[in-house]
């Protein structure tokens, strides 16, 4: 019979999606030109041109069997070799290609890291604003996801609700940083102080609390951010990584889970992610991408547009009185609307085709998100508009 | 704290796993031309060349943010309509876009369809022998998987044993046609006879049981053989797909489901396995593979080899006094072994560097299975190595 649970499912409605939907079909209408889309996290540039020589060079040269073969479950040992040493190269880290588990982007790697550190009932902490995904992804993994509320000031760990809802039955906390949607890049201080209370809870429970670092991210940090990397500060730490953004290559479906070597069983959770896989249908990254991202392991697409874009937005919106947090990386900004719905916020700029998504999914109410991966041009246009919008809407202010 | 049910899991071995594993390393001994290696499945054929090039031409001309951007979490629609199409004009069947489920492989395609029509304590029953990996497939995603014992007159249906095994709790019924390890093709009466049952039980116990079909082999038939198009006799249907076979692209992981577009709620199974990825990390097939693959639907490798191997293999087989049953499709073939002990039997092969899969693990002792996606001459080479073997262990048959 019919899963009721994945069926029900089928009720909910992703806003983002919606607005997403709406933004095409008014594009349809007026040309998507005068459409300012900030709905999608969708990168904007393209993949490196060598990325595409690579792979054009493995079509060519290579023998179809190997290129096109069965990947090992765990994926193919010289990419997780070559994974190992580009961390340990960036960021003075000590994995061996044991520790890498290749996985189908940073929803694959989730997916592995959640069940391997937790049981069903057990709970995982994450922090707001926070990716609307997670809550699925935990929750139909049978862990149970609870949110620590945000801390507005600055969007870095709001520590005192942390100390209250942390319990003996979290296994598992889960950041991202740089954050989708603030645009936040934790400090060095805010992951000292987490990894420092999280030594404490596991001392005073007896048992492993692990920290996993969904960070597809990484890579797109702006000048002066302080964005360290999160398994240095912490040894029981899993990182899930994509290359969707960093190497503009979403709908490939490549990214790893890397099981920091100091923690607890570090040799076999990579192995234990093999065992997962069977029981969720998961499968290693394509092959083929798996060999040609191996080759460009330490390149990106160009991202200096995010920063272009990211300055442009948040002067002109701290020059339209908004309050809002500089962001440290990422393509999204994420200030307070001019009104406590945000909901309503955000219908009022539709009208001026200004497509922004309201904060409540993300767990903060009254802010919005705008994802400014689009062209430059585009932004600069919008600029005025967003001007007009808040003039006409909010003349009071 | 770690997963204890995936910790233990790493305590099981894969008895085919380790046995190619050995030929690996007998052949680093010996050279891999001189072990007689029939463990693994893998295809031994290369990709259509029009895979190819069609793949170099995208990445050629083709814009990169649109052949490596997001796919929709269903497929990229023309993708879906290109294989709806295709299995209409195929099968005469009358699936439309919104069937199709686009898949990483079949274990993707698995994953979704027991999630989809079973909910955790739930029944699914399949037919030894069997693909070993059901067992994790299907006990992870909380349903129980129920083993009916085989036919081994023929490797058909036992419905006798399956009227016995038949209660309330099934609310699925996994076959695979053509058939993995035993390589017969179910019969039309033996999908018809099914097909019966199946609807008496639904009237009986007043709930769907739907008929999940893993087909891999489909395009892999012999000459003769009556191997039909499942979803054809029976509404309830899901056919789970895999291009890794019929394409030799096993490591690029693609494949669908589709869903009987006269099924129960048929207009939203493939709706829901887009929630149920959302819960198990999965993700679609890569966006540059799926446009490949769209454009090569109707072709495949060469596949004769297969059949070619098959014939050498049986007519010797026989020769030598075998008791097997002539496959239909598949590579595989799937013999009787001249003593009991199935492991005994194999230990003596590997002796003579011939590599044999004992079928404890399919369901069915006493038996053996050869995977004869290898060279042709190399399976000439090793018919008089298997005659040898038999008349030296087995001197008194």
């Amino acid at each position: 019979m019919i899963n009721e649970t994945y069926k029900k499912m089928l009720q909910g409605k992703s806003i983002i999606r919606e607005l997403s939907e709406y933004a095409t079909a008014r594009g349809a209408e007026i040309g998507y030109d005068n459409v300012f889309d900030y709905s999608l996290g969708n990168p904007s540039v393209p993949c490196p041109q060598d990325y595409t020589d690579v792979m054009m060079g493995l079509l060519r040269e290579e023998d179809p069997m190997a290129i096109h073969g069965y990947s090992p479950s765990l994926g193919i040992e010289r990419v997780r070799e070559a994974v190992a040493d580009s961390l340990n190269r960036r960021f003075g880290m000590d994995y061996e290609a044991k520790h890498i588990f290749m996985a189908s982007g940073a929803a694959g790697a989730l997916a592995h890291a959640f069940r391997c550190v937790t049981s069903p009932g057990d709970e995982i902490l994450t922090f707001a604003p926070y990716f609307p995904e997670y809550g699925p992804y935990v929750n139909l993994s049978g862990a149970v996801l609870r949110v620590v509320p945000a801390n507005t000031e600055n969007f870095q760990v709001n520590f005192q609700a942390l100390e209250e809802i942390m319990n003996e039955k979290v296994m598992a906390v889960l950041i991202n940083t740089p954050n989708n949607p603030s645009g936040i890049a934790y400090s060095t201080a805010t992951i000292e102080r987490l990894a420092d209370f999280l030594e404490r809870k596991q001392k005073e429970y007896g048992h492993d609390i692990f920290l996993i670092s969904d960070e597809p991210y990484r890579e797109i940090v702006f000048e002066g951010a302080d964005a360290p990397y999160v398994s240095k500060f912490y040894d029981n730490s899993i990182s899930c990584y994509s290359y969707s953004k960093s190497l503009s290559l979403p709908g490939e479906r490549i990214g790893y889970v890397a099981v920091n070597p100091r923690c607890t069983d570090a040799d076999i959770l990579a192995v234990m992610c093999g065992q997962i896989s069977r029981g969720i249908g998961h499968n290693c990254p394509p092959s083929s991408v798996q060999l040609a991202v191996s080759r460009v392991l330490d390149q990106t697409s160009d991202l200096s547009v995010y920063e272009t874009n990211m300055n442009l937005l948040y002067d002109a919106l701290v020059g339209l009185g908004f309050q809002v947090v500089k962001p440290g990386g990422t393509f999204y900004i994420f200030p307070k609307a001019l009104e406590e719905d945000a909901n309503a916020f955000c219908m009022k700029a539709k009208k001026y085709d200004l497509i922004l998504v309201p904060s409540d999914n993300f767990g903060v109410p009254g802010y919005f998100r705008m994802a400014y991966c689009i062209d430059t041009e585009k932004v600069k246009r919008s600029i005025p508009v967003l001007e007009r919008f808040v003039k006409e809407e909010y003349p009071d202010r």
